[in-house]
This record gives structure tokens, C-alpha cells and sequence, in this order.
């Protein structure tokens, strides 16, 4: 999928999946607002051979392009730094820049161990997220009070107000058993939380939304249902919040904020951090 | 849960979620294997006053460990950055480190806005994600047949080989409608894939397992199983092989490999990477 208007490549060069390196770029070019590249992920770039194919491969989009790459690499071993500088572009090499001071205030030499970022399966916490996400499918959208005891945290909101997509990412990237329940008019009838969950009080955060938006996301999803009307939306908001309030539990509003966003939020709320590496 | 054993802090400041910069920290220090640090997450650091009160706890961290602390930052505006600096640490900032040669690189001033990596909810790719992680959990093991069309990708292998975290890893990462399908006894009796998933034989990609791997993971689940038995498992594991092998799919051993490396190779595979940012 070429955009023949996009004139310069960014490459994302790793010897692991590339991800960091993705991530640190991506980061840094949503500082450039209007600026667009075509974008190449080169991952398991982990030998002197793949260095060069990589090298060639930049060299031939500067070519085409007619202006040089930018690289954002995340490659560890100075060998392989040395081959991608030898290409024309603006090579941006996170693990260079840093190391060196690291090693120096650690002072430990770095084990220039390629493709470690995302590579320890055997390690703790990645078995911590698997399970955390074994554990998080297995209690979406209320399918079960079993296990409750072992959540780290308790969603609780209206039907489609993002605590499925937001326990997910609490799984996936900080390890947490997110379980979540939706907050139904037959709950608000009885003017009490869904049975079960009034144990686990201290987990329990809440998810909010804007009607308005709330209407969008619904509609969506069943177009003009009865469900997705606004006049609905607005009624349940209302006494969700009201159910919220009484029962004394914490809530933010997702109506403008990613799923990273009220993940963060939401870790530093219940100080859930996991603060040893 | 402070561990008196780990005598220095690391803090990942950011005016957003802090995402970045732990992917940033956590990447650089799997390179010094044996160094434990307390980890501390400062996300939403977005004014002087709060960059005031980040300074504070990062100078009682130095006090409380007797040596400096490291800061992994993302902070973008030069002021707070500023203010920062003013604690005793070793500062690694990611911005202010590379944005003055991509500024110089692209022509372009950076916009310095606050918080940007991990806040556009209405951007189409945030909106792409968001509805693929939809379509990828209607899509799980199997549950329907339906709306295969839209995938983007279909993976198949036996149950437990590691489909329902890539297929999540998949849409959350990268934004890919990820459906997956298990193999299972009645398949290998037929000698054929599941109903439905011929037509859509481009898309398949197939997982496979050591069945020793395959036997602890399954053991956990339903331990003394039948289901998890050695011999079982060597026999589900070859069947589905044989099976692959004669429909003609590409597959990988997903054994040693992370979500995130078995993800980055499918995308590889079967060339679905987005160039256009």
C-alpha cells in the first residue's frame, strides 16, 4: 500500500520483534504533526548478513524516494550499529545513546544480549500475563463470579462504555486479572450492584461515558435500537452514576480517553503498581 | 512491596501514560541481567506543579537509597524538563534527546504537545484497534464462521498452542481483525479443515507446539486429564501437522516464542504490515 504522496521511509530496525522501536518512534513522530512516512518494521535483524540486506534495503528507498531514510533502531550489538550506519539516513539508535551512561551509573557492563525485550517466555512476568489474560477472557462482561477473589480489579459500567477493550490492555500490558460487569437495568431497578460483586468492594472501579457518545459506540453496534437511543443512553448513564455514588465507588469518565489512558489512570487509582522489576 | 534488597529506584516520568518510557527503561535494563531497580510510574506529569511534586519524591527516593535514582522520561516541553533536571539523577530523556535532530531532519518544528503518544481516540487507527479487538473476541476459538471475509488473518492449530493471546496481541498491537480456529480430533478424522475456513485459505496461518510444552500448559488447565496427557498431545500435535502440511499452510512453532515475536512473524508472513502512518 504505497501513498505515492509520501515521499521519505522511517524504518524500524530491531534484532528482536521491533516493537520498542516502534513504539519509541511512533512516540516521537506524533510530535510532527502533518509529517507523513511510509513506515518499514525490520525485525530479527540479529546477524551481520541481515545487516546488510537491511542496509541494502534502505539505501534502495533513499534511491527511490530521492530524500534519505530516518531509522529508528533499537539494535544492540555495535557490530550491527556499525553496518546501518553505513547507509545514508538519519539513524536515531535508542540502545546506543542510552547504554553507554546506564553502564557508567550502573556500574555493570550491559550484556548485549540481542532480542531480549520480548523474548522471555520463561520468565515470571510473562507468565503473569498470560495468565492475566486467560483470567480476564475467562470473567468479560460478567460471564462468572467464580474466582473473584483473584482479580486484581473489578470493572464495572454500562453495556459498551470500553471495559472489555480496557481489562484487556490491563492484562496485556501490566499483567493485572481484570474482571468486569455491566451495570444493567434490571441493577438499577433493584438500586444494587450485581450479585456477587459487593464482597470484592475494594476492586471494584467504575467506567462512565458521555451519553452522546455513548449513542455512537451503540449505534454502531445495533442501529436504531431502542438500546442505542439517546433518551436510553442518557437514563442509564444517569443511574449507573447514581448506583456508582451510592455504593461508594470510584469512577472515570472514558468518553475522550484511550484505553492506555484510563489504564494508567485506573493503576494508579488502586496503586496496583508492581514496582519490582 | 518495597523489597529492602533493591537499594535504587528507576521513575518513568511522562506527561502522559508512561507507557513509552517504561517500554523505553524496561527495554535498556533487560541488557543488565542481575540489576534490580524499584520501579516507580509518573504518568500525566503535565504541569509545573506536578513536575515540582515529581522532583520531590524522586529526591526522597535518593535520600531513602543512598544513591541516585534513574529517570526514564518522555516529557516533551523543555520547561519540565527543566525542572527535572534539577533532582539529583541520571535523567535519560527520550525527547529531548532525538526530537532536535528529527527537527532538523524533517525541516519541521515539533509541535511539543503534551501527551500525545497514547491519547487519540478519535484517530482511525485507535478506532481500527478498537474495533478489531471487537472482532477478534467474536472471533475466538472458533465461535463463529460468520464474517471471516473481514479477517485479516486466521489462526489455526490445536487447543492451548497460543491462538487466543496472539489473535488479542494482534488486534491490540497492530490493529488486525485476528479470528482463530482450534484443530481438533473430529478435524483429524475428517481429514480436513473446519467447516467454512476453505475459502478464506490465504488468510490461514497455522501455530503448532511441542507436545511436552504442550502437556504442562494443558496440565495446568485440567491436570491429569486425559486431554493433557503426553500421548494424547503428541498425537493432536501431529495430526495438525499433517494436516497443514497437506492443505498447504504456513505455520510456526510457537514453543519458546512470546506473543509478541509469534505475532511479529505472522505479520512478516503473510505481509500485512501498514506502511502509512
Amino acid at each position: 500500500m504505497m501513498d505515492s504522496t509520501l515521499v521519505r521511509t522511517a524504518f524500524f530496525v530491531s534484532d528482536g520483534t521491533g516493537i520498542t522501536a516502534e513504539t519509541l518512534g511512533h512516540s516521537l513522530l506524533t510530535q510532527f504533526e502533518g509529517v507523513k512516512l511510509r513506515q518499514v518494521r525490520m525485525p530479527f535483524i540479529n546477524s551481520a548478513e541481515k545487516a546488510r540486506e537491511c542496509v541494502a534495503r534502505i539505501s534502495q528507498a533513499a534511491r527511490d524516494d530521492g530524500v534519505r531514510p530516518i531509522i529508528f533502531t533499537t539494535l544492540v550489538e555495535p557490530d550491527l550499529n556499525t553496518i546501518l550506519r553505513q547507509t545514508d539516513a538519519l539513524c536515531l539508535s535508542f540502545f546506543e545513546t542510552f547504554i553507554g551512561p546506564l553502564e557508567i551509573e550502573l556500574a555493570v557492563k550491559s550484556t548485549h544480549t540481542i532480542g531480549r525485550s520480548h523474548s522471555s517466555t520463561d520468565s515470571n512476568s510473562y507468565k503473569d500475563r498470560m495468565e492475566a489474560i486467560n483470567y480476564t477472557l475467562g470473567h468479560d462482561d460478567g460471564i462468572t463470579i467464580q474466582g473473584l477473589e483473584e482479580a486484581d480489579v473489578i470493572l464495572v459500567g454500562v453495556s459498551r462504555c470500553g471495559k472489555t477493550p480496557t481489562s484487556l490492555y490491563l492484562a496485556m500490558q501490566f499483567g493485572l486479572k481484570a474482571a468486569n460487569y455491566p451495570l444493567i437495568p434490571e441493577d438499577f431497578d433493584r438500586r444494587a450492584l450485581p450479585e456477587g460483586l459487593d464482597k470484592h468492594r475494594a476492586k471494584l472501579f467504575g467506567l462512565t461515558i458521555q451519553p452522546e457518545r455513548l449513542q455512537v459506540i451503540r449505534n454502531e453496534r445495533r442501529p436504531n435500537s431502542r438500546y442505542a437511543a439517546i433518551e436510553n443512553c442518557k437514563q442509564e448513564v444517569a443511574e449507573a452514576e447514581k448506583l456508582m455514588r451510592k455504593e461508594g465507588i470510584r469512577w472515570l469518565d472514558s468518553s475522550t480517553k484511550s484505553i492506555e489512558e484510563i489504564s494508567t489512570t485506573i493503576l494508579q487509582e488502586i496503586d496496583l503498581e508492581r514496582n519490582c522489576y
